[in-house]
């Protein structure tokens, strides 16, 4: 697997530093590309690849080609654009790691197989660091045999890796997954921002909740920073609007009713409106603490 | 500890079984009292303690009586109905286990010290099996002097005893307590009830969850049950209602927007509006799972 050249395109906090892990374990980091041509110039010295002028001249220097970009748009953008990966594509794998909607990653499947290429979904429910040290929280889609033939590289980004279905099937599960923390987090918010406002002792509250039924992963991670307002961002409060937005959009087609799913998507929703959405998720306590937001 | 005359009033499955608890551990379980006279009777044989005809009984035949009851009307009743628990009550503890609103645990703190005797309010946040072995979660508010001289006997109801503050605080700490989890409970319902509806594997997606920033101890209590549609009832729905009432009435007073608070309460509302209130809390997913409760 490590003979493989790989191919990188979006190089932000994610995609850049699941470059340094892979070129750190010993892969073959061939071509990196990223929009900011500055961003791809810096981080192909860094990893000794070459920073290629288009997509195109990505998938012609790479058999395995991650795409780590933000939305559906920037997807639609980089498969179906003038520019794109689709070109010359023949025999290459196309790794897709980002939360978007199931849908676009059924197309961008079909469009990889005319031309004769594979394409897998690798949805992340992780962060910065666990891209760096290869400790992701992998989900993915797609062909079970195109998945079980990157699975060294999958692991080598992963420290748990699951194959959940067909194509969008990932991001389906990393929606409500996604869905899910994200009530989490807003329901803390609500619980330590009444406390705060009855002059409970947040320490003890915080201690207490961790102790009860109330205890959450969301409450280790984010309890003491909605309390000190620390809000520096690992998952950004737009993103939670986004992959709540996703799950929302599911629960439709299907009819079920999720209430609170759509409390916490107008929560993230007001507080991007708001200028607010580059927060941490922790940061939608700015709107349950009196005197923060809220005045 | 041990020497002094305990009573219990309110013998349903929380007050029966620390009854229960206390006479296995030696304690003189001395009276005992509930509305339905046939289950007092049929406890104090069990236990070898009195079964009182009236409440001026139990604090005669008392020198600490532990109180369970259900909601404020009942608190009411005990302490300022015709016959109750205050005649007589020079030099007794009471100490009152049930979450009800912080204003009744003032109101009979208050009243407590004009008839010369104490109380403690002692929130639980643990279910029927925890009371029958002396494993409560116990939060305590009122006079701290008080709460130390009854100290060993707290201790051995419980395996968490945490003392908060005067008289009121516990509840406001367990309605936020409960405010949390039934949130998250809620919260639950709907990633599965989505899942489910999009042909996920169940088993998988629990599993996933509890990997993730989604994991919840509500995800390892309720989340197979609310697969299983096993709602056995530890912690009902109607209570579930009840606490989130409470909860969002602070929350009102103190001018803190919870919107998911109230969209769980909401949820618990309408399913005891259904009929659906004696569930166990995780029966919040007969809402969100097609051909169940929704159809």
């Amino acid at each position: 697997m490590k003979d493989k050249k790989i191919g990188l395109v979006g190089l932000g906090r994610m995609g850049g530093n699941m470059a340094r892990c892979l070129s750190d374990k010993g892969y073959n980091v061939a071509a990196v590309y990223d929009l900011n041509s500055e961003v791809a110039a810096s981080l192909a010295t860094e990893v000794k690849a070459t920073a290629c002028a288009n997509l195109a001249a990505v998938t012609a220097a790479s058999e395995i080609v991650l795409t780590i970009v933000t939305n559906d748009a920037a997807m639609e953008s980089i498969f179906f654009g003038e520019d794109n990966l689709l070109k010359g594509a023949e025999g290459r794998v196309f790794i897709n790691c980002a939360t978007l909607t199931p849908a676009i990653h059924g197309r961008v499947g079909a469009a990889a197989t005319d031309a004769g290429a594979s394409s897998l979904e690798a949805c992340m429910a992780s962060s910065i660091p666990q891209a760096r040290n290869g400790e992701l929280f992998l989900m993915v889609g797609g062909d079970e045999t195109v998945f079980e033939s990157t699975k060294p590289l999958l692991d080598d980004l992963s420290e748990a890796l699951h194959f959940v279905g067909p194509a969008g099937k990932a991001s389906e599960v990393k929606a409500l997954v996604n869905m899910v923390m994200n009530i989490n987090t807003a329901a803390l918010a609500e619980g330590l921002g009444l406390g705060k406002a009855l002059g409970l002792d947040l320490e003890m509250l915080l201690k207490i909740l961790g102790q009860t039924g109330a205890r959450s992963r969301v409450l280790e991670t984010d309890g003491e920073d909605m309390v000190a307002r620390d809000h520096e961002c690992y998952f950004s409060a737009e993103h939670a609007a986004k992959d709540s937005g996703i799950a929302l959009k599911l629960a439709e087609a299907q009819g079920i009713p999720t209430p609170l799913a759509q409390a916490t998507f107008d929560q993230y929703t007001k507080m991007t409106a708001m200028g607010l959405g580059e927060l941490d998720k922790s940061g939608v306590a700015e709107l349950t603490f009196k005197g923060r937001a809220l005045s």
